[in-house]
């Protein structure tokens, strides 16, 4: 059996990428190693923020806030935050595996609801998309009421970043579905960090460099508790699916691909990225591109 | 069965991107329509232009030529040109179906060989580059030497344009290439046209928006002779195989894909392309980006 790149000791872990081979406690020093470099190299953080973490219970989030906590806690105010799109058996389940793991950390956490801010669960939002094809997928309407209420729990709680699970993975799939979407616009807005402006937190995503594998590897090594069922009863994702599996394959025929794709999209960003004309939400007063943000869009869409 | 789109007839061929449905006869004008369509799109032909087509043999090219000579003979001139590269059981075959067909076609055809020009051929390139991992693939070579004396010849024959066989299936794959490799520099070399210099004369794909499988549908509905041995057999191109598979899948999945990566592409066109500092090569004088063009930096390689 091949020994640790940097030990004696037998490799537990393969990266075809690098290539690197480590055993558990090298492969966790990587592992945060990287997470540390990527918020200095995107400057994720300056000195005494708040940074409000969007905790869906998922592998990702309690990882995020593990080392959120494990490396930051003493410079900086760490809270949670988890918002209960009202999907049963499914979010409910996460979340009670999330508080568990926030009251150990005793920390600040904040739960919001879809039924109470919107006045709407995705239960309701489903009877309506499910019989209505013309007003889009369940899914449509998820993300932009998930977002609204992140951003606008997290104002409440004097938020100055916002920090989410999002993982390589994630994002290289995200800048595949544009491309061959022809997406530029879209495309134009993913990226480790988005900056804030008037009541709206800059967005940071600092597992950006981390491979989703490798999250599910640093979760079990270190005990972190995690709702670990994969997917939304909600959600096909038949499309994001389709480029996962596509990707993978294509990552393990050309190990590095992932890091590649992120690649080209750095190097491309500065050139695609027009300052696009915002102002403020008619309804909520929330930053906007149109005349109403997408959520209130979508609200009045399914009321 | 299924009717045409255009008529009472039963449809032959399905196109899911359309979605479009077509008998034999409106097939063939589609298809026709279409490349009479790309040349007008992207400006590719003046009056009295010099059109010398890059013959190889294959259904590609073979269409090409065909289709210039249908619809473009009376305003231009067409002549072809031939590249034997010395692979034996191969291009000397593929060459001998173009002669054939050149020559019913009573057109100014010029055939020139690596071996005579170059003083090697591929064989002996392939001995050179079998033996020594360092000085790259045998299919690094074969482009630039093919390039070299397409240019230099199509000089000597007076063109103004050069015309080659490029499909759609082809633009895309070196696209998506590109974007999985994180190369915008060569990414912004693709393109339905290149624009001439001094000594370096402007090429067209006038085949740029036609699908592989539908050349295939037009030669055969055509009877157009063409050599149909898939592949070099020096080539395994292991890299583009599997990402005309993946492609191939993509476009068989969520049809349009194609055409929508191209979009993309062309979008993005305009904010890669830099102009390159471009001199001539101090030893054959032609266009480069360096002090030796890339045919004779690859020449001193192998010499």
């Amino acid at each position: 059996m091949a020994k640790c790149d940097k030990c004696s000791n037998q490799s537990k872990f393969f990266l075809p990428y690098g290539p690197h081979k480590y055993c558990n406690k090298h492969f966790n020093s990587f592992f945060e190693k990287r997470f540390k470099k990527t918020i200095r190299k995107y400057k994720m953080l300056s000195k005494n923020e708040v940074i409000v973490v969007g905790v869906s219970g998922g592998k990702d989030s309690m990882v995020l806030l593990h080392l959120l906590e494990k490396f930051y806690s003493k410079e900086q105010t760490i809270k949670a935050l988890s918002i209960d799109e009202g999907i049963p058996n499914y979010r409910n389940k996460a979340i009670k595996v999330a508080l568990k793991e926030i009251k150990k950390r005793n920390i600040e956490f904040k739960l919001v609801s879809f039924k109470k801010k919107l006045g709407k669960t995705m239960v309701d939002v489903m009877k309506k998309t499910g019989r209505n094809k013309t007003i889009g997928s369940t899914c449509s309407y998820c993300g932009p009421f998930r977002r609204k209420l992140l951003n606008e729990t997290a104002v409440e709680m004097n938020a100055t970043k916002i920090a989410t699970g999002h993982n390589l993975d994630d994002e290289v799939q995200s800048i595949a579905m544009n491309f061959f979407d022809n997406d530029l616009k879209r495309m134009a807005r993913l990226g480790a960090i988005t900056k804030g402006s008037k009541g709206f937190i800059p967005r940071i995503k600092p597992l950006y460099l981390a491979p989703e594998k490798e999250i599910i590897a640093y979760a079990s090594l270190n005990k972190i508790n995690h709702f670990s069922e994969e997917c939304c009863p909600f959600s096909w994702q038949a499309k994001r699916n389709a480029f996962r599996t596509m990707l993978n394959e294509m990552e393990t025929k050309f190990p590095g691909t992932f890091y590649s794709i992120l690649s080209f999209f750095e190097n491309l960003k500065p050139s695609i990225q027009k300052k696009e004309k915002t102002t403020f939400c008619k309804k909520c007063n929330t930053l906007s591109s149109g005349t109403l943000c997408s959520a209130c869009l979508k609200l009045e869409k399914i009321n």
